[in-house]
């Protein structure tokens, strides 16, 4: 096993990413000692029983004391009172960074945060299950995954050097890392995260609110496309609200696209302009190939029989 | 081995569904002899060289013959064709039937071009993937799926006994059927099965059309959300225009719900009303554990930590 990136991690908010967070930092050697500290009783003692950390406390001075990185992994609105809670225990040299979906909000709130000398470098890697908790979390969350750092604009050779040196973690827990502007990530992340998440929750109420179906029959026949939507639609409800609130004008300009194109394509159907939808339903198919030469889908050589088994 | 359901069964158009029926129907032994017809050459050809059928030929008058069950196995909008091109070859006392998703406008046309005695079955396997071609079949597709069958009105018990053997063809290839009317069944279709792919289309044509977003980063970060709709939206294009077009009207009907719904979701976001959101959010995660205790998902006592590898 090769150094490790970092004396101590402190983990803020241990629920399926801070608790990957810890066991992957611990699993890839990258932390010498991991500190978690959550503000609920029973998240403190089930870390506790999970043995993934070696310090669990409800209060994150105690977890920040000493470390040379902080990760805050709350819910995107409980971010900024995380930073502020932590900032007094924060030392010069230390990194503090998050793993938020939406970057453009919480950045500038971490930066007043946190104190002279400390590196505020936010990062969000994109991975996940529809699961919550600290037991959901496991140590190969992040293989293959891109985690994305936003470093902050005008910053000098030692912030640039926190990033590296935060880059060298994410590697070594697995991840490719890429960084990008704050505002930048927010849309990308609105089109390839945000809005099929918002249209995922939509689309199961939609089902759940109908008279002549019955709920029954819709998770029985739930096979013929709903089932996916409703394993997106299970992802955490505290989490996902903050995203939308936070990501708000991003959210809403991709949202106004794809209501737009929508409506184009429902007129298609009521005029029955088959060639339209034809044409539509080509390209998008030629997408699907390039997720799969992205290399973020296998090209399953067994034609997807294994899905559902 | 039982004794098979049909002596002989002819299966017309033979792509995803068509050759795994032929498959399937050989494998479990439900079918003494099977002759599959399609009118592309290649298809012919490849399905020869597969070795998946007894009689293989472009022509559906000498598939037909003899049979004592006819699956209709092509795009929905070709099926009232296919149905009259089989017609003249069909024996009294065979049973027609088809696999297509919309069941209304189809049925009909299937019962006109059906001879006397004849027993028109229509039916609909809820199982599929995005691939298509006699290739992508397999003959466990039908496993643990339901089979819907909308059996016509007023038919006398010598047809009834035609649904129940049919509905033992089904069982006997490992799916589960169950019989409903036809608009009902296209009703249900349409919330669980054409909407969501409606939706999967147009989310990712409206990524596509994106100037700020480069396609490349759209399908690099993928794994928030965005793949699992690129899978969808990879299915047949003929396949699904045929869908929009002949189920025209419950489709309409869903997506001007789902709309309305959107547009509270969208107005929710935009004045910051983060209870309703994550009431919304909740009650979808609910939805969720019925799919899983539908059996329609295994409840994946590993967090879905194998998802993507």
């Amino acid at each position: 096993m090769t150094e490790p990136v970092y004396d101590k991690v402190a983990v803020i908010g241990c629920g399926l990413i801070g608790s990957s967070v810890a066991r992957a930092a611990r699993s890839h050697g990258v932390a010498r000692r991991i500190a978690v500290a959550d503000n609920s009783p029973e998240v403190v003692q089930r870390v506790k029983a999970l043995g993934i950390a070696d310090l669990v406390t409800s209060d994150p001075l105690e977890a920040c004391r000493d470390a040379d990185l902080v990760v805050l992994a709350t819910p995107p609105g409980a971010l900024a009172q995380a930073a502020r809670a932590c900032a007094p225990a924060l030392k010069p040299g230390a990194t503090l960074t998050d793993v938020g979906s939406v970057k453009g909000a919480v950045s500038e709130a971490m930066a007043e945060a946190a104190p002279e000398g400390v590196f505020v470098v936010p990062g969000h890697p994109i991975a996940g299950t529809e699961f919550s908790g600290p037991d959901a979390g496991f140590a190969e969350l992040f293989h293959n995954r891109w985690t994305i750092l936003t470093p902050l604009e005008g910053r000098d050779g030692a912030y640039q050097a926190a990033v590296e040196r935060l880059t060298r973690f994410w590697e070594g827990m697995g991840a490719k890392v890429e960084c990008m502007d704050e505002r930048h990530h927010d849309l990308v992340l609105a089109v390839t995260s945000h809005l099929p998440h918002l249209i995922a929750y939509n689309i199961v109420g939609t089902a759940a609110d109908l008279e002549e179906v019955a709920q029954a029959e819709v998770m029985k026949y739930s096979a013929g496309g709903f089932r996916d939507f409703t394993r997106i639609a299970a992802s955490d409800p505290v989490m996902w609200r903050d995203v939308f609130l936070l990501n708000r004008d991003a959210v809403l300009e991709i949202l106004a696209r794809f209501t737009e194109d929508l409506q184009a394509l429902s007129r298609a159907i009521r005029w029955g302009e088959g060639d339209k939808l034809q044409e539509l339903f080509t390209r998008t198919r030629e997408i699907r190939r390039g997720v799969i030469a992205a290399g973020q889908e296998s090209p399953e050589p067994n034609f997807g029989r294994d899905r559902d088994r």
